[in-house]
């Protein structure tokens, strides 16, 4: 396996768990999703997060998704794992329960209601205590309405299970290059970032200095070529693909309902059997769903995996 | 027991989760305290509320917990159990196994995050279905954010399941009374209501047509008492007994901190071993422990029960 | 004028306050400004709404504002002027003094904290009183935290004042046909809608039946554009210009930080002199300036407007 | 007049904004009301904060209000005026406005929506220096959803304009003692702190340390008493008379109804002729003023001064 340490970078898919139409947890599609995304380019899978539906999983659930990802992906790529909970107890189980069976680190954001600066820094050093693994620090305000400012994130860094922030502030991109600026002065080791939001800015966040990107959107292969585009120095064909994509992105990324467009997304492509989400949650009305076919058949005009779609 | 449907009255003391000083479920204290709380002339017990650090226990340890209360209680008084959940997979789990374990019914709010009087109208109807019980509805905005108002109400308690009010809202008291006069004008069935808000405003309740309360004040005779008296017209008296309290109510109200100080106070009295909260969680200072202690002090020149505290 | 009623459709520009360096109002830019919208193809402007930094505004410098705006318009297109507030006694003072200026019509959006539909039906009902001029509606939750579903809009549009919903909640789409539906069904009269949200879903919107679009985005050009293809039947024509824009919009449209950056963009365009924000507020920083310097570059490629900037 | 400086202590009033019936200023009662608090024993009076209804009048309105007040009070007393606004151009209209009519100081709380300690911080340094006369800090996070820590108050504290800090986070008495120990460990000057929260916590905020109160509750009378017991040692007496008003001061603080609740009972008490909000607010139901008129009865067995209510 490529190891998970503070040089990661790539794409993380962020992965749905499927469901089958009854509910229960589907595996076959959980099988031929690990296979699809490491077969488009993944440099790493992350599993249980908000996109997860994870907090509608039971703990047996949880484990067992996070088994069957693990035992299909076989050592190719890491498996990231997220363990944010209200409570440490089921932090913990998640997290040892998850690292046992393999998994190569364990993603945690502040709960909500942590009140200033000291409080925030406080809890994630718990968490890394608790979970005492690999760490990917979870930047996601818009959920968990906790500010984690360039300097925080910099004192938290000093603990070297940090290894990977996933930056999915929103505005975020001059904390990252504040992130990357505190690393150049010497006053924080640097740490793998990875971007977020739904890659809405991805080539942005790649030239402020992330390292990737770790998000869920439909067809990984763009946030691939994209990375490499970018390491190339092809900024301007990076930015040409990245653009085909963009609307599409821009109706993935619409809260609440983007989770629901993601599987529709993913069953289209052949990748999931049902885009059956846990009640409760989201259905798509025909006509987004329309929408959503009309996108696909532009995106398809350029884009053969669109066309398989 | 006493039968656990709409003609539902008195004083349900709603339980901490007893912990050991390690975290662990404390369960000989779980059955001192059982045994404390129908001593002191509980109507009903509510576990695994919000005061019983529920999202903080594992599947396992919230039934483990259910079961032991329930043998204890040996039918003496009928326990209700919350199920609040971000997903109804969690929710059916902790509701079927309570009243698989003798739970006489279940206590659920609405999710946070609904929009709109129909979707919070509807996902009480779900949970209705999922849960499939006799059904509490906890009304507690200031936590859920999610508003209810009587004429919601009064569509929901058109299901016959819906046998309970828990009314926390704050303020509410009016609220109350537009509920009663629903029910008197023949818009809605009468459904047991009890009051809340840490027993704020008890006499307030009860006036305004409450069959008790539902509510975790460290001394539920008190609660039990001030019923009644009210209930024997003795409105003054009432009062009087009820002003006793307040000070050590108002302090057991404070947000995040007033668990801390409840389970502060059962120990003292000798109902549970140890005043543990599981992590994250507030702890007292001393400064606050010496601010209980003084109202503990001033307590006991009148009510005896405080003296032994 | 073009009327303003039920029956406006188009793009209501939504303008900025132009600011000198030191943060007195710039009414040389405001009349450059309402030129180059009016001959941008705007059917309407709006002003004082949140991206006009109106709460920043003095009573006596927002009637000088609308006084100018209204001026300079002379009567060429229909103004709509931002006056909600926390009080209806300076939503009055706003509104009739508006009004009495020139203005078309008045936009409010419910205030924050409203609790349950009835309270918010009611509080929309007083501001048209209050108003007691044409009304249009702003439905923007994400900033007010307050939910209209479809069939409460319905029973507000009983008001013959009501003129015209800006439809900004996100996601919207299916809200948006779900009020055509019920006009198509009887049950409501038929009101001018405006998209929002930035622009971002400007050909969605119009294809479930809005009658235009009400937002600020730099180049109103495009949403004129946009609107008449979709309504001379070239649907995809119109995604393809859309998409052009696309990178741009996503870019203003970030929390915060957008206002800053439309307001760099009609500087650079020429439309006003100054991109000074009030204070407290956010400002570019050299990096996020080039993102845009860079995405203005490449729309500048096929879009002559942009070539201008 | 009693200086103004960091050695103000006593009791505060928070002065409502009284109107007639139609909504207009109640001069006349605003004359009765301050003789009134000053014949309480009100150390200084604040105007215009969140209980004054402050943004609900225009700023014509404000000032005069500010003038009316201060010329009554004559220099018997320091009056506070609350100054927050969104924007500073504002703030500092209220601010030199009310400095110019004789003001002695000016309130201040973070504004919503900031994010880390750092903005916090940088933001009330930028209101000193936009306010420029002597400053109260408010730091009242049920409202502001802003965090202020002690070691965060430190800092600001620095600035010598920061006279006096209005504690009015809940719980806070932590808070307050740990300031006041980072005052004896020499880490920031020694500031005047006035507790809050309605005056629930008023003899424990003393016994922490606190120079007195600044709170609105509608007997200033018994705040001016149990200033002046604790301060002879008398911790008894002052919790003996604190408590016979507990149950009105629980009444009170209900958030958004306890503004109607004050203005019923000093009209009740005689102090303002009417007990009007200005719209949109609540209104009490006979059912609440019935429950206050009870509760002044039985403070009137014991207090003359609810006697005359």
């Amino acid at each position: 396996m490529s190891m998970f340490d503070r040089s990661a970078k790539g794409v993380f898919v962020i992965a749905p768990t499927p469901f089958l139409p009854d509910g229960a947890l589907d595996l076959a599609s959980t099988d031929r999703m690990t296979d699809a995304f490491i077969a488009a380019g993944a440099a790493g899978m992350t599993i249980l997060g908000v996109m997860g539906e994870a907090p509608k999983l039971t703990e047996a659930e949880s484990l067992a998704f996070v088994d069957r990802v693990i035992k299909r992906s076989a050592g190719r790529i890491p498996v990231v794992v997220g363990a944010s909970a209200p409570g440490f107890a089921q932090m913990k189980a998640i997290a040892r329960g998850s690292m046992d069976l393999g998994a190569a680190g364990i993603m945690v954001s502040p709960t909500p209601g942590l009140k200033g600066d000291e409080a925030v820094i406080s809890y994630i050093a718990q968490a890394m205590d608790v979970v005492d693994a690999p760490f990917v620090l979870q930047d996601y305000p818009q959920l968990t309405n906790v500010t984690m400012t360039a300097p925080m994130i910099a004192r938290m860094a000093q603990d070297q299970r940090m290894v990977m922030l996933k930056a999915e502030d929103w505005p975020g991109l001059d904390k990252l290059t504040a992130i990357r600026r505190l690393e150049a002065e010497g006053k924080m080791p640097r740490v793998s970032i990875l971007g977020g939001v739904g890659g809405q800015f991805l080539p942005e966040e790649l030239a402020r200095g992330a390292d990737g990107i770790m998000t869920g959107y439909a067809f990984p292969e763009m946030l691939v070529n994209v990375c490499k585009l970018m390491w190339a120095g092809q900024r301007d064909a990076a930015q040409d693909l990245f653009d085909l994509h963009l609307p599409l992105i821009r109706t993935e990324v619409q809260p609440g309902l983007g989770l629901a467009i993601r599987k529709y997304v993913l069953k289209r492509r052949g990748i999931i059997a049902h885009d059956t989400l846990r009640a409760p949650g989201p259905k798509l009305t025909p006509e987004t769903a329309a929408e959503v076919d009309y996108l696909l058949a532009r995106l398809a005009r350029t884009q053969p995996l669109a066309a398989a779609a």
